[in-house]
């Protein structure tokens, strides 16, 4: 934990507010820490008392003599930043802050906090909360904190290492994965982060050599790069981090924004960070129970083929119907294997998958057919995994089946997994002998199918994300560029200053020209009809509703007609508005219109987004996004997330469109997005044509930041 | 259970197979029926024995002097028939069969269960099974079964009965159950289903007093409109029922066709029957367990809006993210409430919801602020339902939760939830108050939001299956039609005949006209251009592929030319096609495509499907069905359920379509389907045009049942 060892790992702790009141946060933590078996010193402070449970109390941190690593403070919101004060004076490196009554409690608090901060920053000590639950650090016995983390049961040491931004829900997760046998090494409640936040934490878990798999609770962070840079690292040292975000919905967004003021951007980018990291995302208490478990097994399959083998068929059934949608088939078994199988497996059984091993198979007498019967599985080149149900097997049944399968896992890099759904107090030898073999136990067959697919998709998610990480590191070294003429700042460009502009980015775009008048409308000869005339002004945003565009015209008549007309109207339906000229474009046919563009997010930075057009794509929001900038083999990724791809490929008879130039265009858009971050506020092309051969921006917008490019930039690099 | 009574309390069981061999599923049931206490008599059956545990052990089924109202048959499947032969003529009036080696092991056992059937049938004798684990009755301490049925633990006596296809897997449910603390009724594992089927003790525990709550988990049924008509009684009765229907997938599937033989049909006509009839879909054990507690609750939010309150922040939003999209939504407060949360919660807390009431707001000495909390929230108008999330209270807070709860909650008819995080072995105490006064304690926000969720949608679906089943049984009424020309048997009708017959069942279709050549090109006088015209041909299917149709015909002229010109098309790419003539029909402009068709499946009948239209409609499958006939209300919630409904209320400035002359023709087509399953196999309407004033059924095709014409239609009133 680096730099943060003195806060995790101190060597004295002084305690402000305790108090002859037990409930008292202050209390609580110099209890905890003395029944818990602290090895280093504890100063309690209050300056009402002499001593505090047979200690020296000292009346203020000042007033101890000797060096302080930590500091925490329990005293109502009122009296903390005067401790703030003097720990700074007595330059203690770590502060916990345990009271509320800050930024989450009002105007008032919110001054509290910033001013708590600015006392901090000045000695440079930095500081855990306010607002939180403290933290334990179970392998060293250090529990800086009150309320349930304090209480019973106590945390079994183990290798998972918890944050989270909500104590109290937080160690509900903790508690469901003590329950099923998880031992932790940190559990971190962070509260209103004011100065280090959940990512900064997981950054210095990556390097934690006793910590191994990192579980997080968020409901927002201030900085989705960061975020996004944790994952990648973690993915790198190969150390899974399961991340679960709330506040996913509208109203779970609007809980989140007055319970913890946490800022929270759209799940969107979430989502798209998670993607190129390889954060595994959980939205559930027992999904992060299953998938601990199932990641201390520390095996990945290779592909999505499962055996299932047991003594159940509606198991069976149950693992297919949730591993489908999921990534997971039940792949066919060689004839080899089927030979093995059919002879240590009954007539009435099946030798295919998935495997039906007859009832009580799980059974003594049978250990070695047993052993046959999985190895022959393992050993079979489609399989990836194996899932056995031994269902309602009891307790002499299951202990056959833990050793055998124990035995065999040890020699086999293909993850086993288990259902069973005895009572755990009949089957807890067999458990034992599961856990020491680091086989996961689960309690349905779903559940089993979806930490397998867990661990494939991880699996998978590790190829693409070192070679995405790889790629995005050199897009990133691209020097900002500066886009736009100086006057365009805080307007929205034109359609023609747009377009140019991504042409020159590498965004092949429609072939316009504008005119200014019916003279010119030579300009037909030198164009493929039909074409289309869009009135241009800097002040009609919607040009269909003052009728400034024209399609299908097929003649050069036409076209002098339809500039006559646009014009006309434009000055009749909209007298103010100063008219630059007409566009004239060749219309474009054939092939599928996507909606490409990017946002510049305050906590997410450059983003960009793909999707289908249309009205009925935009109501079922067939979109995808990453954080720019990213190479073509992620803006692949991405339209192949689209359900409208299979347009792309040609159906009905259509002719293929061409998901090359796709691709190239939204890598090409990323990169300018990251480029143009500190212009470039949005971008949005509407139609991106996919033709036959190319693509073709029709329409954009560019919406420069405006006032907000002298604000620094989330995800730059500094 | 009426006319099964002597079969789930019989006075006297014969068991035939009992051995010295204790594995064995006939000793083991003699032992599960001695056990248990089971106060009947029992005739142990197997010619070697003597006696068989202290008991008189016959010979034979026929030797058994006194009468017997159930013999359980546990030999090798080739014994099985000779005591079915020897317990028909002894009038047995049930066997239990729970030998495998029938339909699901090959030929030879197809035909040994069809025998079995014969014989059975000729006596009037009912069966369960063959290949089961048998049943057991509970309350009556009948445990005719072997294998997890008859294991500890021992299954305490309830209000729930469970039937399952699969023995194996249904007791891994009820497990699960019986570790929440769930107690059972009858409990019925039905194997093979040869004769007796899980519908059917459905329909039979609907009218047994002592079951209040029907779970049960299928494979697959062979009588769609049984399920359907079960699902309705169990509604009308009050009697919830929870489905499990395994072998969603298409590898689902395929593993129960493998498993169990079971006939399985599509799901979503499974899924259209749950709709139909207010069956609870469940898709997970922890699923069944917490619905489960929900249900015997007894309360039904009659809305979605929850009030949630507790001491963990980071809970509400859980609940929140989890609520919103199954329908729930964290209402507001009236001000009034807010006042009296006001007087009760400290001022760091939040009297909005989610309502914080502080950490430590469990206690004893807070149990009268806590009551008027709860008082105050249950009391507010626009909440339906409170969570309350205790999360990880300990031992004493959580007894004051469960009293003061459990004392409201008696006189509210809101229902109460709880989310609890603390081990079980530490709040025992209040898990026991809670489960007295009914208040589900559920292991996370998320899973108490899902509870609550199934409660509202179950309280609509009670309102909606009571209006349709009355409308329905009007409607199943009309007597079938008979549509066809009798040469139509066997082959599609041409579209014209097809627009003919739907036109005539009520659904408008469009202004079409056929003509045989351009000398009758005329009949552009009497339309309304544009036109499009399609070559007629019963040999020609791809109309399109032989350059049969041409569209946008604006003048006589061009029709004249289009009719020659799809004559001549026909006549080269299709030489040997027989040509009818040429249809033309007017262009539909403007609004939005529909497809609507009828399926008459094997096992549910006549099924009604709409959907959005179009390519990127289909690829997501935007459709949905109902079992026909229907009502309009009925077609409304089908086309509200369709993720294109947006649109039909006009998007972008483009007029609302006429959503009730939609509505009307999808009734319509429902009412067709019923009135003509002897003779329409499938009915399929594309696109059905939803236009600004009405629809326009604009091309249609109608396959006959052909041979299939003199089998029995599923769901005909016999």
């Amino acid at each position: 934990m680096n730099k943060f060892s003195h806060l995790f790992e101190p060597r004295s702790i002084a305690v402000v507010g305790v108090s002859d009141d037990v409930a008292r946060p202050g209390s609580q933590v110099v209890r905890a820490l003395l029944k818990n078996g602290y090895s280093g010193k504890i100063f309690p402070v209050n300056p009402k008392y002499e001593q505090f449970d047979g200690m020296k109390c000292y009346g203020s941190v000042a007033e101890i003599e000797e060096d302080v690593d930590l500091v925490v403070i329990g005293v109502p919101a009122k009296g903390v930043l005067p401790v703030v004060e003097m720990a700074a004076e007595k330059r203690v490196p770590f502060a916990l802050i345990l009271s509320g009554g800050f930024r989450e409690s009002g105007p008032e608090g919110v001054e509290r906090e910033r001013k708590m901060l600015e006392i901090a920053r000045g000695s440079g000590m930095r500081i855990v909360g306010p607002n939180c639950l403290g933290f334990a650090n179970i392998h060293a016995n250090v529990y800086a904190a009150f309320g349930s983390i304090t209480r019973e049961p106590k945390l079994k040491p183990g290798s998972v290492s918890l944050v989270t931004q909500s104590g109290g829900f937080g160690y509900s997760i903790a508690l469901a994965c003590e329950a099923a046998g998880i031992g932790f090494r940190h559990v971190i409640a962070t509260g209103n982060e004011s100065d280090i936040d959940a990512v900064q934490l997981i950054d210095a878990l990556i390097d934690d050599d006793e910590t191994k798999i990192i579980l997080a609770y968020i409901e927002g962070t201030r900085d989705g790069r960061a975020l996004l840079d944790v994952g990648q690292r973690a993915m790198a040292r190969g150390k899974p981090l399961l991340l679960w975000k709330a506040g996913v919905t509208e109203q779970g967004a609007r809980a989140a924004a007055s319970h913890t003021a946490s800022m929270t951007s759209s799940y969107d980018y979430y989502s798209a960070a998670f993607k190129q990291s390889g954060i595994v995302e959980i939205r559930e208490i027992d999904q992060a129970v299953d998938y601990l478990k199932a990641l201390e097994g520390g095996k990945y399959p290779s592909g999505g083929g499962v055996a299932v083998m047991g003594v159940s068929g509606g198991s069976a059934i149950v693992f297919a119907d949730a591993g489908e949608p999921a990534g997971l088939s039940l792949c066919e078994l060689t004839e080899k294997t089927q030979a093995s199988l059919q002879a240590v497996i009954p007539n009435i059984g099946a030798v295919h998958n998935p495997i039906d091993l007859t009832a009580g198979y799980f059974s003594a007498g049978n250990r070695a057919n047993l052993e046959t019967a999985v190895r022959a599985t393992l050993e079979d080149p489609n399989v990836h995994a194996v899932c056995v149900n031994i269902a309602t097997t009891g307790k002499a049944g299951s202990v056959v089946a833990a050793e055998v399968l124990g035995e065999i896992a040890g020699s086999s890099e293909k993850p086993i997994v288990v259902f069973s759904s005895a009572p755990a107090g009949q089957i807890g030898e067999a458990l034992a002998v599961f856990a020491r073999s680091n086989i996961p136990v689960l309690p349905s067959p779903s559940r089993a199918a979806g930490a397998l697919a867990m661990l494939a998709n991880y699996r998978q998610a590790r190829a693409r994300v070192e070679r995405a990480t790889a790629s995005s590191a050199s897009r990133q070294a691209a020097a900002p560029s500066e886009v736009f003429p100086r006057n365009a700042q805080g307007a929205s460009l034109s359609e023609a200053d747009a377009k140019a502009i991504l042409a020159a980015a590498g965004i092949p775009v429609s072939n316009d020209v504008i005119v200014s008048g019916v003279e010119e409308a030579v300009v037909f000869d030198r164009m493929t009809a039909p074409l289309v005339v869009k009135i241009v002004s800097p002040d009609i945003a919607h040009k269909t509703e003052v009728g400034g565009v024209k399609v299908g015209i097929r003649t050069r008549a036409e076209l002098e007609a339809a500039i006559a007309e646009v014009l006309e109207n434009a000055r009749q339906k909209a007298p103010a508005a100063r008219i630059s000229g007409v566009l004239v474009t060749e219309m474009i046919q054939g092939g599928f219109e996507l909606i490409a563009g990017v946002v510049n997010d305050e906590v997410f930075g450059p983003v960009v987004a793909v999707g289908a057009g249309g009205i009925y794509a935009e109501l079922l929001g067939d979109t995808t996004c990453r954080l720019a900038p990213f190479d073509e083999v992620t803006a692949r990724e991405m339209l192949d997330e689209l359900k409208c791809r299979r347009i792309l490929d040609g159906v009905r008879g259509k002719p293929a469109l061409d998901v090359e130039a796709a691709t190239r265009a939204l890598a090409a858009l990323s990169q300018f997005a990251w480029e143009s971050r500190h212009q470039v506020g949005e971008v949005d092309i509407n139609p991106l044509f996919v033709l036959p051969n190319g693509v073709v921006a029709a329409d954009a917008v560019i919406i420069p930041r405006g006032n907000t490019t002298s604000q620094p930039v989330s995800g730059d690099p500094s």
